[in-house]
């Protein structure tokens, strides 16, 4: 269960709720979710949430609770039951989920100051909502390029100055959290970190928005425990993002399995995005698969654009032109007034 | 390479060509296709269509033959390249393929009379193009049921007498094949068949259309194989079926990977049906996933729809109610044109 | 339940049990096991077997049964609790299973009369207790050489006489099964047929021994399911081989999942065989792969063998020269008495 | 290429190398192999190795140059050429590869002090080469227990003290890394963490071995690329180790892909470990899979061993008691010399 304190709990109040809790064998686990002080019934060993009707009655009694919600998830403050409304993440020119729809686009790596703004002002043109590029670059290679780190930061906030595009770009290590937040409007948390559980408590403590890559060998559920790792330390700003699978499909380079997309919808409340560049790595499906994407209820898109695909530093097959990322955009906003109606509420 | 012979190829001719194919080590396999014979320059051992430059001279000069379409994959008649147009598959009611959408609807299961003709009447309305029904139905026990056999048929028959509605039926082994093509309009091949060649050998002689649908555990090229063996048997109006394949998601039954569609669409002139209630499993997924497989470029949907799912005989879980059916379709018939518009050509 | 008849029951005695099942909502299936007449208590919809308290009580009274065992698993004759002892393939040269260790090897396809003799003297001298080859093969593309068929059965034969081994080899349809049993010892079910239900129906009919692989999409439940199918029909000599799964993984065919040998000896009382040659396609891993397989508490071993690997018709990077053949059985002849000790009981 | 310089390589001769590959577009990344400073010439976006001719030929008049190793792999330092020899890791009571077998047993969790040093005294009688367990534990929900972290550390410290067993334990970050550097022998990167490059390049500075768990949605040679990261940053003692995939079967946690092993043998010079615990998720089958890793030619195993399974705090299901522990280190003591035997050398 996850139990609201009233705004003015007393520490007093709050003690007595964990030695209850802890006379029944749970911690109380305490954090911050919609502004109120939450305490979490959780199991010591396992982590889960109790439920038990015994629990229920032992608080109704209890003074400076405002209200209960029970969940029967793994993941409390990231199950649909925790909210009543769908979460909207908004950042500057980037607002996603419950109704609106959000494209974020740029190079899969900044290479240099022309190439960024130039894919940032090509992207806001067209439409795109935020601009994507990486500065810290997870190369499976260590001799790969790495990327500008710091200084691709800079050109991203210079992109961000010139354009109003909020700008998303990964961390990938605690100790990179604070200087990426200090440039980032979103930091990205790339899928070979899915399960990086420091980063993830890391990016907990910041208060900007996170956006979420599943680990392409996750299941949905250790994708959403991920998510709550985030919650858990406060930040309850996380986009999820689907990018694909493995399996045993090799046209693709990983399988893009979009019945993620409702399911995540009854699971959480959480904004979904999708990102079918990473989940084809190829270009030429992108155009269909955002299509795809955005008719099966997506709340966004995440698209690698660059100036000139055949020369990126990095997954140049994936990117699309400017040309094909306009092309795009026209399609995505055709079909996404079907689907919100068809499918919210 | 596809050798097409002349209208009034003479039997001399061809004798010529083959004998020829012979002293390069080939095999002449020859079939029809398009209102030709055509022959295959094919490799003994392993089948591959042979495309060398000698070959092609060697062919300049021969009588008889009308045009050579060089192919390189391993499906000549299947591929892309062995037609000018993409191929369209017309039934009674039913069109799909190269621009048009057709949506085939109904119960797994012929149940009874009634059930079948209150869904056809309800599908016929709501806007499907064909009726499918299981008469002899793959169950993986052999203790359950197997469907009502030839007195299936004659319901699906009867059905559409009193609809119009074209009909799609499968049949499980060769011997089936001629009881089964006397009743129904589309044969339809089942994924476990998916790679039962003597089943694929009997549908390629006879003149009916065929729905093939993809192995769940068959790679693309594979699926592309086994609708080769059909065609090279003289049948050339076959429709694939991707219904979706096993992975590790374990919340779906299956995982439905779309962009197998635009992938066909670059290897394959036959049109590419969807199947999101097999491979979704679930009928809360099967609406989304449509309006997804719309967008993508799909020439049509199979989908299960019972009047009572919770009481169908079999896979009830993944129906769909009328309502839901007729909202499928509303939904499908607004993403269809502005696929069409921005995937085909 | 499996309901036991006693050996001279009489006509009334079961009609009277069929009554009464049905007076219970269920369907009586009747069928041959261990000597006897049993009749399956399945539930008419799903065939899963009815094992309810009242059915108990209800069957304690009813002349002319011997035992009733009650069942768990959607395979009532093929689960463990079907038989008290293991059971144990015994064909001619061939004895595998409840302790005993039969290798089967020989070449993917009979070619020539002189390959296939040669191969079966090698391998019989190298410790093989039957002889593996294939006259009908189910091959991807319906170009590529299709078996010798009955000319190969023939030489299968010959290669008998010659060596005193066993014959093992396919057929793909329920027309082949009776030329096939003509002349083979075991009757190998391909995985590609592995659900092919009209198949296992035809080879259900006879009293050969079957080899069934397992379908490499299908799950450790559908295999067993397949296998009910042929123990249904009557035919209780059935060995389940293992031969490989799709999985990302891509250096080998595809991924031998050993586990499944100790969860099947849980699960059935057949005799589970593995095929290293076929689950990684690669000749350098079926010496390793075997040795592990053997260890792992498998039966048996299915070995393609070939007296020149690269010139075989179909398969040949798979296969083993002679003189591997002979390190591989050396070393399992070593491995397996451990094994033995080990895991049986 | 693998550049290795003479011992005695003066400054002026390591610069001239480096502006040579300059000219050639590469970068020279220098790092410590095998006792000597070490060149490799890797490619600038990509960091694939260069090979050319010409570059070998431009190599071959550089003073300060002792060899030049040619690579194919993108994984230059772990690939099979690099070293004349197997690795072999040794550490205290462990030794690990080419040709010695080591087994690696504790309890998922260090508890309590008493439970450590029960088990550490019964793998060690049982004939364990070190003691595993772990202080911090990766879980993946935010709300169970985490491990006793320093205190965990501290006890397997003086489960070491009396027993003289080697210890291996887990680090989730590099901020972990020093401390647990401290007490560990071996240190260990989970699962979720193996392309957590940052915790990579952590433990690559450090001289202490380093057991890398395969990433279970990982491929074979993302594997390699993230233990040539620990390579690439001078630490040369890593012990790779397979711990299962995911896959579409779901008798066991994760499929088991044994075939790796002799795969790796031939990629990498590597010991390779394997955790069949972890693989099946299920006590029942870590003999027989231990058994058969054994076979297949692994360099050894981690074992899961708690006093009381069922009372685990973590992943007790698949702990092997004190009794079945012995069982399978008798198992394998007898199957290891026959693996050796056969495929060694």
């Amino acid at each position: 269960m996850i139990v609201f304190l009233v705004p003015d709990v007393s520490p007093i109040q709050l003690q007595h709720l964990l030695e209850l809790l802890q006379k029944h064998g749970l911690h109380g686990f305490q954090t911050e979710f919609d502004g109120r002080t939450v305490v979490l019934t959780t199991e010591i060993r396992s982590g889960y949430c109790a439920n038990t009707p015994e629990l229920q009655a032992a608080l109704s009694d209890i003074p400076g609770i405002e209200k209960v919600v029970r969940v029967a998830e793994p993941y409390p403050l990231v199950a649909r039951a925790a909210r009543e409304e769908r979460s909207r993440v908004q950042v500057g020119s980037l607002s996603l989920g419950n109704g609106t729809f959000g494209i974020i686009a740029g190079p899969c790596t900044v290479e240099t100051e022309g190439q960024t703004l130039l894919t940032a002002l090509a992207v806001k043109k067209a439409g795109a909502n935020a601009l994507r590029g990486g500065a810290f670059k997870p190369r499976s290679s260590p001799y790969a390029f790495q990327g500008l780190k710091e200084q691709g930061l800079k050109i991203l906030a210079k992109a961000r100055e010139e354009t109003g595009l909020a700008i998303v770009t990964e961390a990938m290590s605690p100790e990179e959290v604070p200087l990426v937040a200090e440039y980032a409007d979103v930091i990205q948390i790339g899928t070979r970190n899915a399960q990086n559980y420091r980063l993830l408590q890391a990016v907990g403590k910041i208060r900007k928005p996170v956006l979420l890559k599943r680990g392409f060998g996750c299941s949905l559920e250790e994708f959403l425990m991920s998510a709550e790792y985030i919650l858990a330390g406060g930040n309850q700003q996380v986009i999820l993002c689907e990018r694909g699978i493995r399996t045993f499909e090799s046209f693709t380079r990983f399988t893009l399995p979009l019945a993620v997309v409702p399911e995540l919808r009854t699971k959480t409340h959480l904004p979904i995005l999708v990102d079918p560049s990473h989940a084809t790595g190829n270009g030429d499906f992108v155009i269909p698969m955002s299509a795809a994407a955005t008719a099966v209820g997506a709340d966004g898109l995440l698209i690698e654009v660059h100036p000139e695909p055949n020369a990126a530093l990095c997954d140049g097959r994936q990117s699309l032109t400017f040309d094909e990322f306009e092309k795009l955009v026209r399609t995505c906003e055709r079909i996404f007034p079907i689907a919100r109606e068809e499918f919210s509420g």
